[in-house]
């Protein structure tokens, strides 16, 4: 029934609305929920995605509208389907930052890394598929796997999978207790993060092989998204390439390199698993100008990455100074700080809203997570921080 | 097992390649498919995707120049997640476009109206779910749909359905036949493509107000990516969407626009049904420079649209002339044609593909699609098949 309808009794019945019927008709599975997003708010210091806090440098931006420019009559055609020059610009970055040679072929790109990450759910997962990460990591990767129809199963970090440990080590992912929970769901897929959003830190690379053994029947994606901010001597996955066809290493260029905007993320893997994405990606998912923006960023690596020391430098100062200020810090590998020693942690993301500082609330209790901006940026942060001292036991500040 | 393995006898077994993996690994109703898209190749009248014949206007072109400069250097910011000033501009659009009002809140985008699609079968199908179209129309929708994870409906179309009709009526939905079909699957969605890829012909609104009322649990997609290429007094289903909280109009900017390479397709309905998407897009799905480039475009809509008439001659030229060739038209709204007596359809492909013309066969036996291109590429089409005449009883020209 569509519009007002008469009742027995002369009264005219309200028409259904749009709201009802979404409510009707809505996948159960969906009704009730909520969209993802951080809240996009005007605020002196946004400090909650992990966002780089450079703009994109002169030069580089120039470069992006002379190469924008040239695609701009030609839009009435359909763009390269297969993005050859991109996946030749991904190719040469990864060899080059990896130190393993990584062809075009083992590389693919999405809209963000979130449509990469959802191609591979989207190929490998599916209904009564499960797939296996351990909270707290990147909390899109359930929603994709959802999103996908395949089953999420909560994995154990830290002591509660292995049973001990102190509070310090409660992120961590140990071997032997990371790769046990692999063998014995048998997922579909498993994800690992490393550096680990929201925790910061870096995973061991026994780890990947472990679970890469241990889950013999699992496509196994390591998401470096922050992978350009890890401290010195921390290896990537792309290592672990050659001879594991089943394993997978994503990243994006909304970090290190500053194009959040320009949405692209992309993933290297064996040519064989790139090809099988074909199958799920929407034809011709990558705009002639997203390619033409990508390429162009690539082409100018160097320049775009020259941000990531002065990212790195702030991040060491906050895990540095939280301590002084009765906050406890997290080791980070990434361009962002999660931060303990909080007696209630929504009330604190307000008392800092209000100070002009905008932080993540990413649902761990007595956690908080900070973007590390620039320096101006951390001092606001760490000067609000100051004026609300934390809970853990203060440390002295080294002379 | 990953790498080389040694048997009892000592030879070292083949190291398990990728291609295993894949063929073990990937979902079971995915092995074996093919990935879609027409062929990319270098030819010298292009008439296969329907893509608008003519580059974007210089005046466009440099305005998006300009509008992506302003973009750049903020390119380390995620973009607007709720595309703000596209909302309005597809908004503003579409009320004048259709005379009826259609507000901001009432539109979405997404990477091409594939992903606006996909969005609508992940909301409202789903496993255990089914979606209902009539074949041939636009052959995406069953791949979106089975990418969903939603059971396709191959509906019947003309006198398959009636059970009567003429070889000219194949192709028609009529209205009683088409409801009861939506009636007695009472399906999830409902597709309905006006005018309809690859038959060109738009759809009597009667159709849409009795498949709506018939299936009473659906959503009623209405495809009108090719609507701006109508034939005069064509209405769109847009002036239906008042008092229609389950009705939705897709279009797209890749057609009349001429902004295939930009990858714009938006969709109009109720805001409780638009609101529900945000639920199963990828946040920051539409980048800050698609966002901006959409959005110039839309704000140069009568520059963009100048070329329709042009190529509304063209395909009316096609339509009048092929008989005379031994050909038969079928009637088009679209940038394109359907044409028939054709014995062998591969075959004639191939010959035209030698005479530097590429069409498109879309797997109906005896039939191919030629978009209607610019005079001189319609002309280059015409005299090839003047070299090959057709098997339809040739009518003589009028005078």
């Amino acid at each position: 029934m569509s519009g007002p309808a008469r009742t027995d009794a002369g009264v005219t019945s309200a028409p259904v609305t749009g709201e009802d019927e979404v409510r009707r008709l809505l996948r159960e599975d969906l009704r009730g929920g909520t969209a993802y997003g951080a809240p996009q708010l005007e605020v002196a210091h946004a400090l909650n995605t992990n966002e780089n806090a450079y703009p994109v440098p002169d030069e580089v931006a120039e470069a992006i509208t002379t190469a924008v420019a040239a695609e701009t009559r030609g839009l009435n055609r359909y763009p390269d389907r297969e993005f050859t020059a991109l996946r030749e610009a991904l190719a040469a970055y990864l060899t080059h930052a990896s130190g393993v040679t990584i062809t075009p072929e083992q590389t693919w790109a999405g809209n963000g890394s979130n449509e990469v990450l959802l191609h591979l759910v989207q190929a490998f997962g599916g209904p009564g598929r499960t797939a296996l990460g351990f909270t707290p990591s990147y909390s899109m990767h359930p929603i994709i796997t959802r999103t996908a129809d395949t089953t999420w199963i909560d994995g154990l970090r830290g002591r509660e999978s292995a049973g001990e440990g102190d509070a310090g080590a409660r992120f961590d992912l140990p071997v032997e207790a990371t790769a046990a929970q692999a063998r014995e769901h048998d997922p579909s897929l498993v994800f690992l993060c490393s550096p680990n959003n929201p925790t910061g830190t870096a995973l061991d690379l026994d780890v990947v092989r472990a679970v890469y053994d241990a889950a013999q029947n699992a496509i196994v994606v390591v998401d470096e998204a922050y992978a350009e901010f890890a401290r010195p001597g921390t290896p990537s996955a792309l290592t672990l390439l050659e001879g594991r066809p089943r394993l997978v290493v994503t990243r994006t260029l909304s970090k290190a390199f500053a194009l959040a905007g320009g949405r692209l993320g992309y993933l290297a893997a064996d040519p064989a698993l790139v090809d099988a994405l074909r199958l799920v990606r929407m034809p011709y998912h990558l705009s002639s100008v997203t390619q033409a923006v990508a390429t162009t960023v690539l082409g100018h690596a160097d320049v775009m990455l020259g941000t990531v020391e002065a990212i790195k430098t702030q991040r060491d100062r906050i895990v540095d100074e939280l301590p002084a200020l009765g906050y406890e810090s997290v080791p980070s590998d990434a361009n962002f700080v999660l931060f303990g020693g909080i007696e209630d942690a929504p009330a604190l993301w307000r008392v800092l809203l209000e100070e002009g500082v905008l932080v993540r609330d990413v649902g761990l209790p007595g956690y908080l997570r900070v973007t590390a901006g620039t320096p101006a940026e951390v001092d606001a942060f760490l000067a609000a921080l100051a004026r609300h001292p934390g809970t853990a036991s203060i440390e002295e500040e080294q002379a």
